[in-house]
């Protein structure tokens, strides 16, 4: 079998070694957590154990983590005019344009403001503060702290004193952000924070809402029935996919600034590769703070489906755009949102380094992009 | 470390070793389901392979089978005022009042009606008509196939032939009947079927909702994003989870029957102790067609909190009521739809057999119910 070259950790990344073990071990203590006999007593233990690690990943506290089936259910259930905090509730939305489409599309508010973002990829910040004053009531806001596709870091604590400021509230998808840039409560000023297991190298299958104090509360959460989770998220908790983001969690706290840095290498390295290799490439959201795994480029005139297939081929897996659209090649509302022409956004490609990753990687996937580029040159001489 | 009886299946079943393979297989192809390189093909692969045994299971098309986090998830995503069939939607909502919790209280209706059971535990067919009748519009109607806590099976496919003659839809909960008792479309005639992946010897994390044809849409899914499970339900799908999902749905279909007649051996065994053990002993739904596995039942004067510790003392777990809870002791709904008096009622247990169970667990939950017995009897003499 052909050595494959995986640079799509944003899409999702490898189980890490210590999530395994602990998935492996949760898969035996078989018992329900709400049950309250010995079996039970010892799945709700685990799920304890997971909650204590992804709170302090977020520094937050563990009461306060509300695990769910992954972001998107998450971010379902953040994005809801239910909430409050004693009698403060916010009835209006506004999010980010360039939002993950499970908070563009998932939110329950009947309509939801949408905030520029420049050509650089970062939120407005003046034309956040117009929108919260023109609106006349507290507003729910959502901002990623790092952008899916491009890597963009956004101006969250920034967002977050302005949002304060008009008595809104901020909930950050920090799905991408995790682990790879601070993106704690001390370092965003959220309300709210919304993780995913799969993308720092837990399973899928869990996710979290963390809220940042025990005073905030939704009246009519997204799951209700059994209970579960102080009542804000009915079913039988996912305890194997619970203790092992835990453990990914604990993992990443040790490992997490290393494997930026190490990353960032590897990026910085593919990048400089593919200005030499292709001197009209482009690489979106270049002039901001970015992740340090991501890189989004385009080698016009080169479309993202012909080069994602060729690389593919040579056993170079990268992402044209998001990955959470089943397979659907449609246009990116990120790079719409910066104004990228269609054309050449048509052309984006996604590269993602992860723990895994190595220099072969780099060296992988900038010969199979040689190879792309020159049978494409060919063939339009 | 002293020796566990576990009877308590109906909370959660341990995972089959066919599960437990095909979830450790899947672990190791990380690939996102939604990723268009081999990777992530991989990974559809699987789910794919998996929507084809779960459809197998309750005689659907795989086509038709839409995967969520689990049973509660599948629930809430059934009980929803947006789904049609072309031209046809159902603006009203009617539920047997033995539904689980997660239909109760998960619907996203403004309100639902409230059929009445009888004294056995039955929904009652007269008032159903009368309630459609009275509706004036198509109503979705819910009626589990069999109840959680007592076992006792309704009378679906009559329910739905009553529910169709109106023009309703039937959403049938088939958690606990799913390889006990025939509960297929064919069998129940349910235009929707709900499915636990971890109560039929799969993993927690995983259920499904299975449609009859597929021509049933809903115009506002649940969760909305990333246009997973045809755009029903966004998220990354749990893909280990759904594999051992599809692996326990696989060996249901070749075990269940055999293994219905072993729990119902066990079951009788249990029942026949409990009645020479305690001469007032209550079970209920003894009248009805109930799940072979599954037992309630109330020794009274005895509590069901003092019983299950003194069980649980003795290494034999069992339920008081439905396990979903999150430990709350609360008054069950489905004893007192069955018009069964309080003090009764609070003595309710529930035993539930399953694939692991033996005779060692009949026997040791009699030497425990006895020693719990007398010293009760004894404290009162």
């Amino acid at each position: 079998m052909k050595p494959r070259f995986y640079l799509d950790h944003n899409a999702t990344t490898p189980l890490r070694p210590a999530a395994r073990d602990a998935m492996l071990a949760a898969l035996e203590l078989f018992g329900n957590p709400s049950s309250v006999h010995a079996e039970g007593r010892a799945a709700r233990a685990l799920v304890d154990a997971a909650r204590a690690e992804v709170a302090a990943l977020v520094g937050g506290r563990a009461s306060n983590v509300i695990f769910t089936s992954g972001a998107s259910e998450a971010l379902a259930l953040a994005l809801r005019p239910w909430w409050r905090r004693g009698a403060a509730a916010w009835q209006g939305l506004a999010l980010s344009a360039t939002e993950h489409p499970a908070a563009r599309d998932g939110h329950d508010f009947p309509e939801a403001a949408r905030l520029p973002v420049g050509a650089d990829g970062r939120l407005d910040l003046a034309a956040l503060e117009t929108a919260l004053k023109a609106a006349g009531r507290p507003l729910m806001v959502a901002v990623q702290a790092a952008n899916n596709e491009t890597g963009v870091v956004q101006p969250v604590a920034e967002a977050a004193a302005v949002v304060h400021a008009f008595g809104g509230l901020l909930v950050c998808d920090a799905v991408q952000a995790a682990g790879r840039v601070p993106c704690d409560f001390a370092a965003t000023g959220a309300d709210m924070l919304v993780l995913s297991a799969h993308k720092i190298g837990g399973p899928k299958g869990a996710g979290a809402l963390a809220l940042a104090d025990g005073a905030l509360h939704c009246d009519r959460p997204l799951l209700r029935g059994g209970g579960q989770e102080k009542g804000l998220r009915a079913g039988t908790e996912n305890v194997p996919a619970i203790a092992g983001f835990g453990a990914a969690a604990a993992a990443l706290m040790m490992t997490g600034p290393a494997e930026a840095e190490r990353t960032r290498a590897l990026r910085d390295a593919f990048e400089r590769e593919i200005a030499a290799l292709v001197p009209q490439a482009v690489v979106f959201g270049a002039g901001s703070p970015r992740l340090p795994n991501t890189i989004c480029f385009a080698c016009p005139p080169a479309t993202a489906e012909t080069l994602l297939m060729a690389l593919d081929i040579e056993g170079v897996a990268v992402s044209s755009g998001a990955a959470c659209s089943s397979g659907r090649v449609r246009r990116s509302h990120v790079l719409e949102a910066m104004g990228v022409a269609p054309a050449l956004a048509g052309g984006a490609l996604r590269a993602s380094f992860g723990w895994t990753s190595q220099a072969g990687d780099v060296a992988a996937a900038t010969r199979a992009l040689r190879i792309a580029i020159e049978r494409l040159d060919a063939r339009r001489a």
